[in-house]
């Protein structure tokens, strides 16, 4: 049974039927030859949105990524730069080996946050003896939930310009960002030569993920989507979902901000620790793994609420999105209170880490064990 | 424009409302972590069906199929012995190559129509040395509308067996020889290790394949699949839409089959040349170039039929399907015969390659320029 | 025991004393690092020979055939088009499926003897919907003995440039072609974008073979060889022994083609069939099956001459080296004229396929099972 | 010119006279076909020797590991644990992507030093819905020069055979850690499935080096070599050269060592602060940027002394081997001694790091900018 307040992931996020509506509406041609219409319509709006020529719809994040990666990785001894906690790197199966017999060079941001242009510089390499020299930097924004601020992807990609290593961006999350913070999504786009969006997180299509980038990219993207085994059919009344969540799923993403905000306080009042700062719909907490446990059965499941529970850890990842309402975060809020208070957790708030939810977490946090799954 | 009446591939089938109805009563799991009921249902029913104990539903035959292949490749140097002609060599982008890191031993059948246990006995690689040993023999059924003897498929699945080589069947096109053999689903499934089975084409479904193996092949390649980028989430619509076409369309591929042979007699009729017997649902007809594209514009468009026109050749394939009418094989005869009798074409047919639309092909034609997709 | 006389391939040419003498002449650098003068002295040499503008030094015509293939495939799709008997697509493992991710097709002559422009552009690749684009046009030069027009290539270099394909060569045995013809090595240089030519073979080295190209291509090849694994240490002295070879061995070359013909003559005249054209140092003789076991053991073996002997195969490869002398020549042909004449053999010398020695074969003839290993 | 003292690298060092000598007496079979006896005897003494079944001989260090590690990676998605420092990941061009299809998970010693039980028990990977599960555990030993303890390297070994876990050594220099420690070579072969042993670094061959195994994955081995471009031909006299050096200068390895403790424990002396410690023959010293140029050029030049000097680093390797004598140790001595007082250094011991030479680390230093190559 899936549960009906599913909290695990934005992945959870399930078609309505408005969503099969509109799907009925939409054209039924052939996106191997690229002939479908819907699909063209979603493919130029997000080209344009980011303020690059072209699109290319696929059938997942994973297929995006490696797509854009693979578009720039032409010989190897080569490899790509990315934070250790990359998407890219750790939970795509370890695609870019596989896909384009590229290395990977996993960086630990000195700041305990996001890579810096120092942080990047130190770690391009150019060894063209016994290395695999730096041919794209990957970004990711948001990550874990964090913001990447756009004053430092803006040094990294002059760096990167400067040195002729490309720059693609993990946007999965990436309207949870400009939501947060107002920046435009082109603003971001300017910064990247490719850039992979996905549709069905938090923007809370049923499946898809869109690659931008120049025309010729996309065009050959679109025959290595074939090779990938990604070409489908009528792929029409996906992309026309996808479209809808885009007009009226993105724009409740603040209010899901916000929301987060109040759950990650109430936890931090409760007496629980933050791992990292809230600033979009994501929130680390710290339980015990007896607690951990608890939380996830049976007290919340007899609200049907569905979280995080990884036998021995004691870091709980939780995701907002739209089809979580208010009452859920006070569900949570009153069971874990209840829970903390019947095993006594007196925990300070260890605010080297994470005073309050919005502040930056001063140092690394090996989280790598926290979420089997993105 | 998408034409009314595309006779180019049976990929051109489109979705109906009944399908969207019916997609509106799938469940709404996320399939990346294999928890939508909707999958496993069509899983369950295509693993009964060919007598296996699992499958995995994918984006595309070409996912399917090259998912199936990478399962059995384990340690280079190894190769795939297929048909000179196979969808797996062909046209899947040097899928083999890339996913597999194999080589292909292409074989062209001696017989002129499939491949025989002779002809894979005698190019199957064993060759330690400077060789890339055969692991998998890769057959397909249908291979351009051309039906594999289930006996030849026997003693090739007896000699693979006693060798230690793997059967995978490309049976993108399946249903339709067993339709029109009455040779059972499972009779076919249990000669091979892993079967591919395209939904999205003569099954008529939107998006979709199959990929059909043991318990534990389908568990790796569902892992292998995440790792393709073809792991997608609420797929149970998808899933759903297939179940109702393997219902209701499946039955129907008899009269396709029938209104094919009415068709292909017809083209013979009037003089023209069959370039390989037509068994199920596709005619290979050989045109002048300059009648292709006489026919392709502006003739048959008036009847907002699309037809294959590929500039240069004479070899015209029509693949019928549940969505074309018998007035549309009236309509293509009509202007066949017109066009022909304004070319003042009275080339004889060559009763050395087709006399009638149903006996084998005795000559090995190269049909490689003749459909640029499939 | 390594037999005295081995005429199974070329590839058993042993180290003299005198390139023991010569090796210590050596210089002693890093290879890796590219710092050593006798190994530069050996680039140098073959770069000026073949009119390009560098060369690098690995241990196999393996290792410099599919450095020179990596180095112009770049982005899959892609596909490499050569002979269906090319070493690089039957004699090397699978190679390019395993460095390049890319496929072959593999091409049969029209003429029997060597592909023509006109094969290949019917078989070059450009279809970027669901095939392989050919990236790569690699021929072979000799090729089982037989030697490559260069009028032909010229053709076919033209008809590459002019759709931006790539040209590589497998000149493995190119010094032999070029003895035979007068062509200077430089002349078919200018054909290809990439060379390699094996040292080890016909050359006499004990180990070695050289890639050459541009200058930028090769010190990419240098960085993909350490990444193969080849990149050695103090390699000066195989570079030496190398270019004593080149110049005392290849002007014997002529000779050994002299007597190969002698021998190829002499099987006909006892009434064998030569299944090739003897045009350089190779011969294919048409013995049955039992009577190259009876020459394989014991009879050669009392003159410690090894011969090819393929269980079941009436094919024989015979490639004589300049340390086979005349008079192994007389020993096979005696050894030969007995058996036959113990055997009744009086098959009469099928004019269809080789009248003479020197005339080209006019059909096609499967000799993939006649040696398992060059 | 290549200096006559070499201090930058093992790999430096040259062959003599006396192994020419040695050469002349290999036998001269084709290794291609495995049939040559020196190389047999090599094989098997290296086999015997580490008491495994079978040994195969290879041009590089790279291509045993890559061979070694390629053997065990059979299905996608899977990856291999290893120091963040090991040779593997970041030495070998990115091999491990390159030949295996693998994701690399490096892992920092949490002791500083070298990786513990604990350390791989935290990171070994089983994720098979979005990770790539650990295939196999790669050490390093020595790395760096630093010795990895016998007693854990059993408890990894144990750990990973409770796992399913295939453990590979990558024993560069291993040969240095047995002489220092007087742990017998087949104690530490016991805990691997496979190890590659260089012969051509310390060990002072001039090319060369061995993977050692059980019979059937060497067999592999052998087949995969011959893919990768290792097949060579008249390798003998490599392996002949190889078994001299084992015989007579592997006994000369704790004299190397002495001398190494002799120069760590004078540049400590001097005020300069050790970055490891001097366990065998390698030394890390910290020079500043300046004092760094100063020594490489012109002071040690003037005695024909290579020491290794990356522009803007303050990090020295020193690698001592058996072709330095110990007057070179007093020259470099004599000069940084010098060059330390006219500049004023007065820097005191950091005896956080290394307060003498043979005391470990007890801080993760990054040390990769420090050697371009090994």
């Amino acid at each position: 049974m899936v549960a009906k307040f599913d909290v695990t992931s934005d992945t959870a996020t399930q078609p309505t039927e408005q969503m099969f509506d509109v799907m009925k509406s939409a054209s039924r041609g052939d996106d191997v030859f690229s002939t479908d219409e819907s699909v063209h319509e979603l493919e130029k709006f997000m080209a344009d949105l980011m303020g690059h020529e072209a699109a290319l719809f696929g059938a997942s994040g994973t297929m995006t990524n490696q797509l854009g990666l693979r578009c720039w990785l032409l010989h190897p001894p080569h490899s790509v730069l990315c934070d250790h906690r990359a998407h890219v790197h750790l939970h795509e199966c370890g695609g870019i080996a596989y896909h384009s017999q590229a290395a990977v060079t996993p960086v630990i941001p000195t700041n305990g946050a996001y890579l810096t242009e120092e942080d990047v510089r130190a770690n391009i390499s150019t060894d063209v003896l016994v290395g695999a020299p730096t041919k794209v930097i990957s970004l990711e924004n948001t990550l874990n939930g964090t913001i990447f601020p756009i004053e430092e992807i803006r040094r990294i990609s002059d760096l990167a310009r400067a040195r002729g290593v490309k720059m693609h961006l993990d946007g999965a999350r990436l309207f949870e960002a400009s939501q947060a913070t107002g920046v435009n999504m082109a603003e971001y786009g300017k910064c990247f030569d490719s850039i992979s969006i996905c549709l069905s997180k938090g923007v809370g299509a049923p499946i898809g993920s869109v690659l931008v980038s120049d025309r010729k990219t996309i065009a050959h993207a679109r025959h290595l989507r074939k090779l990938m085994g990604g070409g489908w059919r009528q792929a029409g009344m996906l992309a026309k979902a996808a479209l809808h969540c885009l007009h009226t799923i993105v724009p409740t993403m603040p209010a899901t901000h916000k929301l987060a905000k109040r759950l990650a306080d109430g936890l931090v009042g409760i007496g629980f620790k933050l791992l990292l700062p809230c600033q979009t719909n994501m929130i680390f907490v710290d339980f015990s793994p007896a607690l951990v446990s608890d939380l996830a059965t049976p007290l919340l499941k007899d609200y049907d609420i569905k979280i995080s529970n990884n036998p021995g850890s004691s870091v709980c990842r939780i995701v907002l999105h739209y089809q979580i309402p208010s009452s859920v975060v006070d569900q949570i809020l009153e069971v874990a209170a209840k829970t903390a208070k019947d095993k006594q957790i007196t925990r300070q708030i260890d605010s080297a880490i994470c005073s309050t939810a919005s502040s930056a977490s001063s140092s690394v946090i090996d989280l790598s064990g926290a979420y089997p799954s993105l």
